[in-house]
């Protein structure tokens, strides 16, 4: 009667998998690679209201007008509700793809409305490029550490990333040949480098712009694309903002932008800038997903864009986003045990911080989710298994008052973890270790 | 100066297409399947107001209570907008999927909330049972003729289609079990059976009841999954509806849904209910495309289904589709050359015509466009070449007197066209196909 016998009696084991899910032989090889994010899973976490979240990458929104967007809504859908409430192109809607060439004015590029394809948040527009570019088995080069869900996307297309190290200037120039060089004696394909020139996700560091041209121009000799994420790139603290390298190198950047951070995650309006021959690619690709982007989505946004002032808003937010980016970085001066580094970005959503040798940050989490206070580890941005002295903290959602309050929590625990290392040696990680994923039920 | 030559003089060589697209190389090898589907091209000319366009699949939206519905989505903004505007979870919001329930229940399903995944419109939730269950080379079983917008995405995961014989019954269970010895014998990898079992687009069939469970048995014995996309069911025009296949064998279907016809395509609410361990993996997939499907969107279905009497929209909609189908059925009846024989729908969108020997439609699709009528010719709706005297004929979009105003246009067309074939036999089409593409502005 062994299939009657209960799954927990084969804890683990490829037999118990194989009695749990009925379907697992008939999977695609590529649905190995897919796995829970760090992210994803703190995403129930965060929103406990007793635990200080500095671990979700989601946007503040009290300072959106809402009654006004409510307003300017409700006479879209009564006035124009059969279009915007019926299917349109996958390439998205044309009146918006003008105005998202206004808005990447802002960072030195001239586009063309035809050579962009709006997809629902640029994650779409990620998942999109590495459809059409990646095989099994290519690589995708970049930093290290890199966005959590572009590395689950380049995973779900069994893309290789090799990471690139960075130092406070971002990208180094001389890492990057190397990757290359190392790829090319291997005989590996190199699809293209995906990078976060600015206020990057999880470092929090912004690439030099002297060094920009030199990087592209060392992608180009190498007949490699480069993939340009630029969610956060408007967020500059003090207004400033820098060159996009699409600027710099039209034909061999694909460029990704996104209105989660300077209007509204929830509505899922991102794009592309592709060079001509790529965005057809793309806009084909996109139809076999989703058929078309929602209409009424595009319209709210481009709608938003004429009657609101928009730019004002966005500055607005970099207000907002710099108090509680100094409310952390003098929490941690304040706090953080010795040994700690962190980053310290003038733009974005995030600090990355490294934690003295004998923290393992994965580790930690629960204990500092039973403290009250969330982080994501620094594991979950290297496709490698590095970052485990790492964690990311995010200062975009907590009151500068709670960001504060979630730094004294976590010197706390980890004032504790490193008195355990001191006393039990590494070993002690191993006796206290609890479950690895966070249940804050228990604190 | 080999390299500097115009593209021009190597019209359609490979070294013409690198000089166009720079990129060409690095493309992956699914790229390769990516082309432009029949349907896409004509939404562009079906949106010429003297077009009567009996091509596209736009639901009609003009019974909508807007005003309403628009007052409903203020509210929603005004009070909810911190939710409604903000990032959700890859899974979908949890009201929803319970919602999802109740009208699934009315065609005899039995679902947990938990094993549904919201997705963008069904399109995206075919997308990810594609991209989990299909390696490239696997076959996928499908109706011949079947959904063109299922095959352009088979095509970009590299899998297979075999066509399964419908008859006026549709699916027939000999073919499917011929079709599934063949594929066995040689060795190949059937993933999965994908059906339209209610008002079959493009074949305006539906799935006699009495064969339901035999085509489940034949699956399930084969070691078949069955998709079951349904996105007409209760569009039956004596508000009859059907059993799901998946009420019938919850354990081996993924049942595919979408208010794209209930309600309003252009908000992209699909979703997908699947057995609990492919739910997981789906919902990994969805993560990897879009982080998650937009808020907004799921709240307003929400709101409208608790607010609105739905299923009097629903019957409503049944009453307008019933008159259309009516007016193409009498339309044809009255115009049709003889030898045309077509489908007639209980239910749905689609009309499935063939026409006699002698006519290709794809050929004649031009001429149609210049005597201002559209449709899809059957071979789109093929993966092997297949329906080249077949065409859809939608009756969602146009009003009665427009369609019979169409089917008018069409069937001097077809009389024209039969009228040279007798003439100058086969040699005729030569002589007389225009371009392949529609070129509306020559009329």
């Amino acid at each position: 009667m062994h299939s009657e016998e209960s799954p927990e009696s084969h804890p683990l084991t490829s037999s118990a998998g194989q009695n749990l899910d009925p379907h697992l032989r008939r999977y695609a090889a590529r649905a190995a690679g897919m796995t829970a994010s760090e992210v994803r899973a703190l995403f129930a976490v965060a929103s406990r209201p007793e635990v200080v979240s500095l671990a979700g990458g989601m946007p503040n929104l009290a300072a959106l007008p809402l009654d006004s967007i409510a307003s300017e809504v409700a006479s879209l859908i009564a006035r124009e509700g059969m279009v915007a409430l019926q299917y349109g192109s996958a390439h998205g809607v044309p009146a918006l793809r003008e105005q998202i060439c206004d808005v990447m004015a802002l960072e030195g590029i001239s586009g063309h409305p035809d050579d962009i394809v709006v997809t629902v948040g640029s994650q779409m527009a990620l998942d999109l490029v590495t459809r059409i570019f990646c095989d099994p088995g290519d690589i995708v080069l970049a930093e290290g550490p890199s966005y959590v869900g572009a590395l689950g996307t380049f995973a779900a297309y069994q893309a290789n990333v090799v990471h690139v190290e960075m130092d406070d200037d971002g990208l180094i120039p001389e890492a990057l040949r190397q990757a290359l060089s190392v790829a090319e004696s291997r005989g590996q394909r190199v699809k293209f480098l995906y990078t976060i020139p600015n206020f990057h996700n999880p470092a929090g560091i912004t690439l030099a712009v002297s060094r920009r041209a030199e990087i592209l121009e060392i992608c180009r000799r190498a007949g490699v694309l480069v993939v340009e994420d630029n969610p956060y790139g408007l967020l500059g603290f003090d207004g400033q903002t820098y060159p996009a390298l699409r600027s710099m190198d039209p034909d061999n950047v694909v460029y990704l932008g996104s209105f989660s951070k300077t209007f509204a995650s929830g509505l899922r309006v991102g794009w592309a800038l592709a060079p001509h021959a790529v965005r057809e690619k793309l806009v084909l690709a996109a139809e076999a997903t989703t058929l078309c982007p929602p209409t009424l989505n595009q319209l709210i946004v481009s709608r938003y864009l004429e009657t609101h002032d928009w730019q004002g808003q966005i500055k607005s937010f970099q207000q907002t986003y710099r108090e509680r980016r100094d409310a952390l970085l003098s929490g941690l001066e304040q706090h953080m045990p010795a040994g700690c580094t962190w980053t310290k970005p003038d733009g974005g959503f995030f600090v990355w911080m490294t934690t003295p040798e004998g923290i393992d940050t994965k580790a930690m989490l629960p204990r500092a989710v039973t403290a009250r206070v969330a982080y994501v580890s620094g594991t979950g941005f290297y496709g490698d298994g590095f970052g485990s002295r790492q964690m990311r903290l995010s200062f975009c959602y907590p009151t500068p008052e709670r960001i504060k309050e979630g730094i004294r929590r976590l010197a706390v625990v980890l004032e504790q973890e490193l008195e355990l290392y001191r006393t039990f040696g590494p070993a002690s990680r191993r006796i206290t270790s609890g479950p690895q994923t966070p249940s804050p039920d228990t604190a």
